[in-house]
C-alpha cells in the first residue's frame, strides 16, 4: 500500500483516484460535524460548495425532513438551521434528518475527489475506525486534508499524519509513504501529545477562538468518540 | 514580517509577490548547482524550463562564452556540457562563463515567481547568507521549494524550514508564520541533526542514489560553504 497526502488543496489526477481509497479531512470543522451528526442519527449528509445551491436543495425536499447547516467566515449562514459547531448537532435535532451542509473548505473537497474508488470521511473523532477501514480496503490511499482557503492547513495535516502513523502501526503488509505523507507524519509526531496546541497555532484555530468558538477546538480534538466511517458517493454521504 | 512557504509547486498570486522577497529552493540539485557554480566564478546563470530553448540560446551566444548544464531523469542531457552535480561546476570549467541551466524542477520554479520584488536563490550551501539578506530586505517572505515533479519535496521543505528557523533566531522584529511555514520548521527540526537522513528518505534522494549520484547528497547537505546570494531578475541569475 502506498499512502500519499495532498498537502495543499488542488484537484488530484482523476486517473490516480480510480483505484484509491480517499480520506477527506476537515478537522475544524466540517468532517467533525459530519461524523458527529451521523453518530447522533442524521440519516445522510449532502455536502455542497455554495449557499445558493444549499438553499435550493432544501426547498426541493419535504419540509421537516431536512436541516441546513454550515458557515461562512466561521459563522452560521442567515436562514440556516445550524452553524458549523459539532456540538449543535445533537440527537434531538438531527435524528433521521438529511443534513445539507456547506462550509468554506471541507464541503468543496468532496467535489474534488468524487472519482475516488471509495471516499471516506475522517477526523480525530473516528480516526481509529478510519484506520481499520483503510486497512480492510487494502488499496493505495490518498489522504486529502481540505486545507484553509485553498492553502495548507496545520490541523488537517496533523490528523492526516495520525492516520499515517496508525496505519503503519497496525498494518501487516509493506507500506510506502510519499514525501508528503512523511511530512504529515512528522507534523503529527510534533503534536501527538497535545492536539489542541496545533489547533491554537493554526490560522484557522486562531480565527475560531477570535469568533467565540474556542469550545469547538476541544470538541474536535476528541479521539475515537465515534466508530462510524461515513462514505461519500454520488454526491451524498451515507453510513456505508 | 510574515513568512509563508509554498509547500507544493503552483503559480502564486502575482499581486502577493509584488511586495515580497521570494527564496527559490531546489536542494537536489538546481539551486545547489547555481550557488556553487557562481561561487566558482560563473558570471551568470540563465534558468530555462526546456531543453530546446536551452540549445537554441546556447547557439545564439558567442562560442566559448557559454556552458549548457542540466538534467532530465537526473542524468546529463545529450549534447550538454555538464549534468546537474554541483561538484562538476569547478572554477576551471565555469569561471567567467554564462551557464544555461535546465532541470526538472528548479529551473521551472523561477518562471513562476518572476514577479517577486526580489527573487533569491537559496540552498543549504548559502543558508546563512540568505537569512541575512532576507532580514536586510525586511519584507514579507515567500519561501518557494521547487518540489518534486510538481509535488511536495521533503528535502526542499527541510531547507525552507531551516531558513524559517534562522530568521526567527536572528530577526529582531516580530515575525509571523503561516501554517505552511510552521510545517516547514517542524520538518526541519526533525532532521536538523541529520540532513542526509531527510535526503535519503525523500523520493528524489532515493532516485539520485539509484542512479549513482549518492555523492551529490552529501555535497548538497553542506551548510554555509558559500556566502553569495544570487538574485533572479528578468530571466537571469546574477550575483546581485
Amino acid at each position: 500500500m502506498e499512502i500519499d497526502t495532498q498537502l495543499v488543496l488542488s484537484p488530484p489526477n482523476p486517473d490516480v483516484l480510480l483505484d484509491r481509497t480517499v480520506v477527506v479531512i476537515d478537522v475544524l470543522r466540517a468532517t467533525s460535524v459530519i461524523i458527529y451528526a451521523m453518530s447522533q442519527g442524521a440519516s445522510e449528509v449532502i455536502p455542497l460548495a455554495n449557499v445558493e445551491e444549499a438553499l435550493q436543495m432544501a426547498k426541493a425536499l419535504p419540509q421537516g425532513s431536512v436541516l441546513l447547516g454550515g458557515e461562512r467566515g466561521s459563522v452560521k449562514i442567515p436562514g440556516f438551521d445550524l452553524g458549523n459547531s459539532p456540538r449543535e448537532y445533537v440527537t434531538g435535532k438531527v435524528r433521521d434528518k438529511k443534513l445539507i451542509l456547506t462550509t468554506t473548505n471541507g464541503t468543496k473537497a468532496f467535489g474534488l475527489v468524487s472519482s475516488g474508488k471509495e471516499v471516506l470521511v475522517g477526523s480525530f473523532l473516528n480516526i481509529g475506525a478510519v484506520t481499520q477501514r483503510c486497512l480492510e480496503l487494502d488499496r493505495d490511499l490518498l489522504i486529502f486534508p481540505s486545507g484553509d482557503h485553498g492553502g495548507f492547513s496545520l490541523e488537517d495535516t496533523v490528523c492526516g499524519g495520525m492516520l499515517v502513523n496508525l496505519i503503519l502501526e497496525k498494518g501487516k503488509k509493506p507500506i510506502s509513504l510519499t514525501d508528503a505523507s512523511q511530512c504529515a507524519q512528522i507534523v503529527y509526531q510534533r503534536f501527538k501529545n497535545n492536539l489542541l496546541e496545533a489547533f491554537r497555532l493554526s490560522r484557522h484555530g486562531k480565527e475560531l477562538i477570535d469568533r467565540g468558538f474556542e469550545e469547538d477546538l476541544a470538541y474536535c480534538a476528541q479521539i475515537d468518540i465515534a466508530s462510524l466511517v461515513p462514505v461519500f458517493r454520488e454526491g451524498v454521504i451515507r453510513r456505508r
